[in-house]
């Protein structure tokens, strides 16, 4: 469609063939919040109908939020989703409104043989009214993603692969996997389409948000059209959505961006340059353009995060939306002194702030001086409360309950009772926390995750654990970037320099028994998570990891570690996602295994990694 | 086939087309013991021809064990796999053996942008070499199974549907799920096949073994055709395989039923009813028969296990299986005096022996002296070892040391510090367990899991909580069966009453607390339990249960409690699937939801069932 002359300086963006003015919201969209949702949703579609916007894209799931998981499979569910959608269907005006949502198709036959009865959809509203649907066609179940658990898949429903007439334009709608494999958006480039609407739930991993963002341009460029790109904004236990909608145009440029980790909306012409196709269409809303007024200036695209920015937003957004989505305001931790505590205490201030917060320290056996001022020291920085109390004798105590137990002398119970002390910390931290109405958040990292160097129901303990995705060499880095990083625009009242210096430069207190060597690091830190992200993010073999260079008795240990904590990650908190793997949904792992990769011995033949059987020894009859 | 005439009494089952003589095997085949299933199963193939079976029919991912999860991406498990199958091969001689491996393949884009590698496969041996493979067709993705995840389906490979020639009798072979819609077997039986041979993986729950064996009955009838239907035997973590492999006849009849959880080998002479069909085959052995031995008297099918001895028996075989696989020997657990802690000691003592089971009565501040009567005398009717305790003047100083923190007196902080006694007792008993070496296992049942009445890191602690699908009536009939069961058929040494009858019948003690009484339950647990099932099991709306006669207020509480435990339940310990629906990898629930199900209120309008969006709504263009 052709725009009228621009009324002021703001000239609209024009192609060949006139414009689009394209809307993509990300409203915040948690799961369950069907009446919360479909306020927020309404709320975005009054604003795109006042921006005189043709076309808004809201993100794949919005009524429900991603991921429903089995409250699909929960009754009444699927219909108060249905009865959202008619609702929000009364409130759409001139505006094409693309919203995602669970529709009930008729039983469907897949791979199984279980019926499913549900389509991962998109409804297109328009004057009042439900006007088409289209049904996501690639539904992914890899990673984090379960989705053939519940879904027909657009192929097999027939909703979908239709190009929609909107203002005299031809869109393709689809919904976010389908945009991950070239078939489907170049079918609609096939079918003449002009523009591509693309609702989407992709949740954020460091390097995500450029993934992603290749993914939309480089679709835009081959198929020589505009591609409005919503995604979700939010934290949802393990995974946070990092919004960051996209408006690509024709030659695959960004010309719109949203902001990253927070709820935005952005409005643009964009340009076509495809005339319409003139075939046959569904369509949804009158056939020709009117005159409106001109579009809001065009945003300039704001640049990508940082990566180190990127994942310290993730890992707030996270916290707040967690603590906020379990109906809690206030938290309690355990300061030690360390880092781990000190990032954590960090986050939840710039999360909650710091009347939120409550930092304890629990004085054990093995606590130094330095650990106790340098607590102290962190909880004053960032204005949290805090309480020292001493547990020595309560450990003293229980240690003598268990020698008379065993029958033995204290001094010989060795590591055994290691756990003590953190698990006195975590008992009386879920008690004063329940007191207070605080949750528990836990400060354990994926390093120590991955290699048990933690104790289960002790310091691993809370109902979320900020870092269980954040390697230990990252924790640091993370540190360091905030206390380079301007507080207020972490909406914190915190120092610039939030994390005292000695936190991260001093020598960290042994928390591991002296007679029990074998349970000590096979290794620094670095090069634990070095070879922790060949082994797990990159998912090569111990002998891959040891020919690039590292130790192999290093290798192997590490690899053994890992594989004897598995029941130990799968009691631990969910945390966010921030690598490319993640222990919990995204790995999953028989806990009783008898597998173990093992390095090759030196000179010994390595295991072919082609052995398939002889395919000459089938014989046709 | 026809066999030679008998050469003793036992005349072989003749059809009017001969017969084959069948073998079904179920060894013990845990998840990624590569060699130690090789060894098993090379073990049944010998003992296959030693009495000249024709074909040996073997489970679902027998060289893998089932389920491997993610074991399938990391790198060279699927090649070791591959190499297990090469060695097997050798091992066949004249017995044809269907066993089920993973199978790599060419890459298949399947429903999302993820390309898989792997099928779902069983290979077919004979004369020292692999003559073929078959990839199973459906793969469930429902439930406790997520196939989509890894497999390329054999409809997408090609390699599926076919019929075999095994020594002149057309033999179709299809994997588990084909067998669970007709399309599959009814495709062999247009094809001309005279026989089915079925590789299964099929979990237990209470019912499951009739359903399976109705299944396989109907399915031998309906295609006349005899099936030799093989399934896995063995606990692997969340689920328990109760093997119960089956030999039908072309008229639907039991010709051969191999035990419940256990080990078992069956071989019998099915008769055929159809003719060779003349047609083209795939072959892989001999095209004719030869003189044999005649077959081993053919057992008289054993009769299905009664219900409740199903659920205890999978309880046995489901920790042994657990404290075996993650190389354990011994077993800590609380004795409390109460039915739950009674029932898990005489499971662990049935499951391990009296000698590997040692139980630790904590006396807390509420711990009753019947209590600790009863739970001396639980110990001692079992032969196990057993300490009593007292861990009051713990309990009391830990409470003033959260009162200190908390600024406040101990006598005012009420439900907050409920669950110092239980995590005390937690923390001592894994650190007794950690001394000895012996694994901490949970008393928790269904129903507290449910509802929240335990306390995580508390009393719901462990390794593994062989009650965590057993809800609290089911606790007491199982602990009543328990006592009229035979001990020494169990396995146990302990008397044949094990459980102290005053355990079952005492009232239990109070564990919440008098000033909160809105956290005590909320009816009695025959009414909770019936509610549960209704409202998890089978899937029902607070409404649907509320009118089949229980009072809304309770239902909706108890919805209320289920919602709100989530998080409790993902940190708790796994624990085997015994009824329909079980936590865990069976009900993936988002932890943070805002969906609240409500019963409707007297006289207001239910929301109606029938929502859909109005297809006229829809104009094509």
């Amino acid at each position: 469609m052709v725009s009228p002359p621009p009324a002021n300086g703001h000239a609209p963006t024009h192609g060949p063939h006139g414009s689009l003015r394209v809307a993509v919201g990300q409203p915040s969209l948690p799961v369950g919040d069907l009446s919360g949702n479909r306020q927020r949703i309404t709320e975005t579609m009054q604003w795109a109908e006042e921006v005189e916007a043709d076309l808004l894209v809201l993100p794949e799931l919005a009524i429900t939020g991603y991921p429903p998981e089995d409250l699909l499979l929960t009754p009444g569910f699927v219909d108060a989703n249905l009865a959202v959608l008619q609702d929000l269907a009364g409130v759409a005006g001139s505006c094409v409104t693309v919203v995602g949502f669970v529709d009930a198709v008729a039983e469907h036959a897949v791979s199984d043989s279980a019926p499913r009865y549900l389509a991962n959809a998109v409804g297109i509203l328009y004057g009042g009214q439900v006007r088409g649907r289209v049904h996501k066609v690639l539904l992914p179940n890899y990673g984090v993603f379960d989705e053939r658990r519940y879904f027909a898949s657009g192929a097999e429903t027939g909703e979908s692969g239709w190009t929609w007439a909107m203002h005299g334009t031809d869109v393709g709608v689809l919904v976010c996997e389908d945009l991950w494999r070239p078939d489907v958006p170049d079918g609609f480039a096939v079918d003449g389409a002009q523009a591509l609407a693309s609702a989407n739930a992709s949740p954020f991993h460091r390097g995500k948000a450029a993934q992603r963002e290749a993914v939309v341009t480089d679709t835009a460029r081959r198929c020589g059209m505009p591609v409005a790109y919503a995604n979700l904004v939010g934290g949802q236990d393990e995974i946070v959505f990092d919004g960051g909608s996209i408006i690509a145009g024709p030659s695959g440029e960004v010309l719109a961006r949203a902001p990253q980790f927070e709820e935005a909306n952005v409005v643009i012409d964009v340009p076509l340059v495809h005339p319409t196709s003139q075939r046959p269409r569904r369509f949804v809303c009158r056939p020709t353009p009117v005159a409106k007024q001109p579009a809001p200036p065009a945003p300039t695209p704001g640049t990508e995060m940082e990566d180190l920015e990127e994942v310290y937003q993730a890992l707030v957004r996270g916290v707040a939306d967690f603590v906020h989505g379990q109906g809690g305001e206030s938290v309690v931790l355990g300061l030690s002194g360390g880092i781990d505590s000190s990032l954590v205490a960090t986050l939840l201030t710039d999360a909650l702030g710091p009347d939120r917060v409550w930092g304890v320290m629990l004085q054990g056996p093995a606590t130094r001086e330095v650990d106790i001022a340098d607590a102290a020291e962190q909880a004053q920085r960032l204005g949290i409360a805090y309480d020292h109390v001493s547990i020595e004798e309560l450990c003293r105590l229980e240690t003598g309950a268990i020698s008379d137990l065993l029958g033995t002398t204290s001094d010989r119970l060795g590591a055994s009772v290691e756990g003590v002390a953190p698990r006195l910390r975590s008992s009386m931290l879920l008690a004063v926390g329940e007191n207070r109405d605080a949750m528990l958040i836990a400060t354990s990292n994926k390093t120590e995750l991955a290699v048990g160097y933690g104790h289960l129901y002790g310091d691993l303990a809370g109902s979320y654990a900020p870092l269980a995705d954040v390697p230990k060499t990252l924790v640091f880095a993370l540190a360091r970037w905030r206390n380079s990083a301007k507080g207020p625009q972490l909406g914190s009242e915190a120092d610039t320099e939030p994390i005292p210096e000695r936190i991260i430069t001093k020598e960290p207190s042994a928390r591991r028994t002296p007679d029990r060597p074998d349970r000590e690091l096979p290794a620094s830190y670095a090069v634990i998570d070095a070879v922790l992200e060949r082994l797990v993010e990159l998912a090569q073999s111990p002998d891959e990891v040891a020919d690039a260079g590292f130790d192999p008795d290093v290798v192997q240990r590490v690899a053994d570690l890992v594989e004897a904590n598995e029941g130990t990650r799968q009691q631990a908190p969910p945390g966010p996602k921030v690598t490319a793997l993640a222990f919990g949904r995204d790995r999953r792992q028989p806990l009783t295994s008898a597998w173990r990769p093992r390095i090759t011995p030196p000179g010994a033949e390595r295991p072919s990694t082609d052995l398939v059987p002889d395919p000459e020894s089938v014989l046709e009859g």
